[in-house]
């Protein structure tokens, strides 16, 4: 069943979700399992990558995991190479191909080489991370939205609305922030966030390994030091008490 | 394959994603295919409930759509009833449950009602319509974040923080925005936006009838009122110039 046109000589860049692969959309499967070539994340998990067509060539990129860095030119010259050729090409970024993921360079560098592209969007880490909490991370008449920011940018800690951010109330999903957790706690205080704000980290969102961490503004670098692998912060949320889940009335 | 327990007697809070069945993710085609009743928002495609299984019974809430609306008691309600009765219970929601979703008020009832629960995230209408414009929400170096706002709330127009969304480069994502289009020019060209910033309107994103409505701030409530279905505002960004669709290619 086709979902999709996925031409031979095109590119299909894919949200491949927040690393369960129950959680990649039918569209992600199907470009998997037509795919010539995959060009994936370092932090894309295995189980995904197993769904790929069996003669499908991955190619890791990207500057997270272990491993050198790829720069980014590098992986704009694998991505039209390959489609030169005449392969189907599917791009596999973690989440969703539209946040915190290059897209634009992506697609500009396709454009440049008269590649036809498309995009097949992935669930993001934030509703992921929201899900595992049992959490809006939209409330109907507390808050007006939700931010989706980055802890750090090209040049270092990346500067926010802060004034907005300590607000109570307010909801963000902080993408990138472990590193940038005392900078997050010192900016957030000094514009008057209480340290009773909860913060709410969660690692491996989606994945067996998936923790939990609540944690206050107060006790945020202390949680962040505890953290190994990727991570969301979810400012403004808690886990909701007393959850009887589903997955442990079966286990 | 079960990608998920989901016993009996339990409630999945399930994200549909944002109206193409192929945006379904995998855990979201099994929990329909092992529901015994699906608890659907009006807006809901008949393409995707028809992936349920045969023998489970649709019941449509909500208040979007035609037909009166449903008061969320009778929401919670159903759900409760079903799941005690023993059934596998779907909840079906647009986009993802996570946002702009009720979700809360929803998992409230059922654990005050001892009713085991799990939430299936899914794709937010923001992300389908940035692939389908081909622009990152953010982009590096340019844009520290993204915002998800809805255009109102349960007391009228939504106040929102004016003056960071009126700055230049601000890109949020608008739910709900359809009516509010000439309160959001006014509240934004009040804080200092400029009458050209770009905004685009998407119509059923992800559906056959998408359809991309290019605007600025000076002319969103004309285009807004040439809008018949669900739509998405997407402020600050504008759809990606010459554009080679890899749809179009093999079209």
């Amino acid at each position: 069943m086709s979902l999709f046109p996925f031409p031979p000589g095109s590119v299909a860049l894919v949200g491949a979700g927040p690393g369960d692969p129950g959680l990649l959309t039918r569209c992600a499967l199907q470009a998997l399992q037509e795919a010539d070539v995959v060009i994936h994340d370092q932090l894309i998990s295995p189980e995904i990558l197993a769904l790929a067509a069996p003669g499908a060539v991955p190619v890791a990129v990207g500057k997270e995991g272990f491993g050198p860095s790829t720069p980014q030119a590098m992986t704009n010259a694998l991505m039209v190479t390959h489609a030169r050729a005449g392969a189907r090409v599917v791009r596999l970024k973690g989440g969703d191909p539209a946040i915190f993921a290059r897209l634009d360079e992506e697609i500009a560098a396709l454009q440049a080489a008269g590649i036809a592209w498309q995009v097949v969007p992935g669930i993001t880490a934030a509703s992921a991370a929201a899900a595992s909490l049992g959490q809006g991370l939209t409330l109907r008449g507390r808050t007006p939205g939700v931010r989706l920011i980055t802890g750090h940018d090209m040049t270092g800690f990346a500067e926010q609305d802060w004034r907005a951010l300590a607000a109570p109330g307010a909801v963000a999903a902080i993408y990138m922030g472990k590193r940038a957790a005392r900078f997050l706690q010192g900016r957030l205080m000094m514009h008057g966030a209480a340290a009773t704000t909860p913060v709410t980290l969660v690692e491996n969102a989606s994945r067996p390994s998936e923790r939990i961490l609540p944690a206050t503004l107060a006790t945020l670098p202390e949680a962040a030091a505890q953290l190994d692998g990727p991570a969301i912060l979810l400012l403004g949320l808690a886990p909701r008490r007393a959850h009887t889940d589903a997955k442990e009335v079966t286990a």
